[in-house]
């Protein structure tokens, strides 16, 4: 199935669930949409913090159709589903937004993990998460992400164990795909990032570290959905956890070298 | 001064001393001298194992002026103090080849971490023997190098403690440099390569690790010297520890990206 194809299902609502695992060789994007007023300060944020917030792409105010991402998208319907906050709370999970569009809103899709993922795999890299079948562990640190108007908060890490020289050939193979989260920001002592038990993520599921592994974090963009819901914007839309948009960009149109 | 001009400081010999320090900006190399018989075999283990025996250059039996790594280079001369080995024992000292230079001589250049360590310093990374004013700690390990003829024996590594951050920038910088060992071959755990105690080293000096900070490993240079005196040839030369060649090769120049 194309990225194309994948999107008639989901809008047709053939395809409803998490996106993983699904056209693994195209980029999944992570989802920002919020009123043109505050826009220009996450587009800010985004571009001060493009470790954990890298930008595929930007589309025009209203538009719902981000040529930059694909064919003949429809923003509106090809998520499978969609948080909606409203004052920085959780209001509704939909599975369009046609309900609710506006003329003013902004769409930001922001690189997700699933990419470098795939590179990792694809140079047998083992995933503890993906063997476990379960999802990558993240944390909230105490590294602040540098402020743009009202967006702000801290930086969020995800953590995927690995032997040492794993992690080394890890490093390599992310630092070349800076739009989807590049390199780690961190490997070993997570008291270093402020976070105090590995077995207790912040979001998605705790992952054994065995001996002679090492914790290696990257970040992540589930910061960018934090920033938007501390904001407490009257409104502001973003995917649900797992469920992505599917982009038309290959993952290995992203490597920079 | 140029490098020319440190050779030729060298060759009268104004200088003496260990080399590093010097010229920083140039490569320096290990040296390995032997004779035509055993050359080829030599070549394919250098070849066989180019993490820790990367070659700058390899000259013509019987030449002494290797072209490619310099100006006017006297190879008899260039180094401020060589070891002669008889049948695996150093059996000589010498501040000069001439005496004992045969005309089925070959020359190999290996590059040497003093390259990477320029390049991380460069970028503020420091280096604790460097902080320390002692010599690098380097390790035997259980890792077996790929055998080409009389050459085989095992890997020897050296380690530089880093914070993770660093480590992952210590990656990236030393990947762009293959010609002087390239990336880490290891992070973490010395049980992995079969190092026992980090604190008795094999070579060089202990270093301090302090809490948070992870050993990071790289294949190293005394892994060809290590090789050479193994094989027992009746007749084999290197620089002396610490006294390299001091090439015009920029260090830059090595960068593959």
């Amino acid at each position: 199935m194309t990225p194309y194809e994948f999107r008639l299902a989901v809008r047709t609502h053939d395809f409803r669930g998490p996106t993983a695992g699904h056209c693994g060789e195209y980029a999944q994007a992570n989802l920002a949409i919020l009123p043109e007023s505050h826009a220009h300060d996450f587009l800010r944020f985004c571009h001060a913090n493009p470790k954990a917030c890298p930008l595929l792409g930007v589309g025009e105010p209203g538009d719902f159709r981000v040529a930059m991402l694909g064919r003949d998208i429809d923003i509106r319907n090809d998520v499978p589903a969609y948080n909606v906050y409203r004052y920085g709370e959780l209001s509704e999970r939909v599975g369009s937004l046609e309900a609710i569009w506006q003329d003013d809103f902004v769409v930001f899709a922001i690189g997700c993990s699933f990419s470098f993922e795939h590179m990792l795999a694809l140079e047998g890299i083992a995933l503890r998460h993906v063997e476990a079948r379960c999802n990558v562990p993240m944390y909230r640190t105490r590294r602040e992400n540098r402020r743009a108007g009202v967006f702000g908060g801290e930086l969020v890490v995800s953590m995927r164990p690995m032997r040492g020289p794993d992690a080394i050939r890890a490093v390599q193979i992310t630092s070349r795909f800076p739009a989807v989260h590049g390199a780690p920001v961190h490997i070993g002592d997570p008291a270093e990032l402020g976070i105090a038990d590995l077995a207790r993520p912040d979001f998605g599921d705790a992952v054994a570290i065995r001996a002679g592994e090492l914790p290696v974090f990257w970040a992540c963009g589930v910061t960018a959905q934090t920033a938007l819901m501390d904001a407490k914007l009257p409104l502001a839309i973003a995917h649900a956890p797992g469920h992505m948009l599917m982009t038309d960009i290959t993952n290995a149109s992203l490597a920079v070298f």
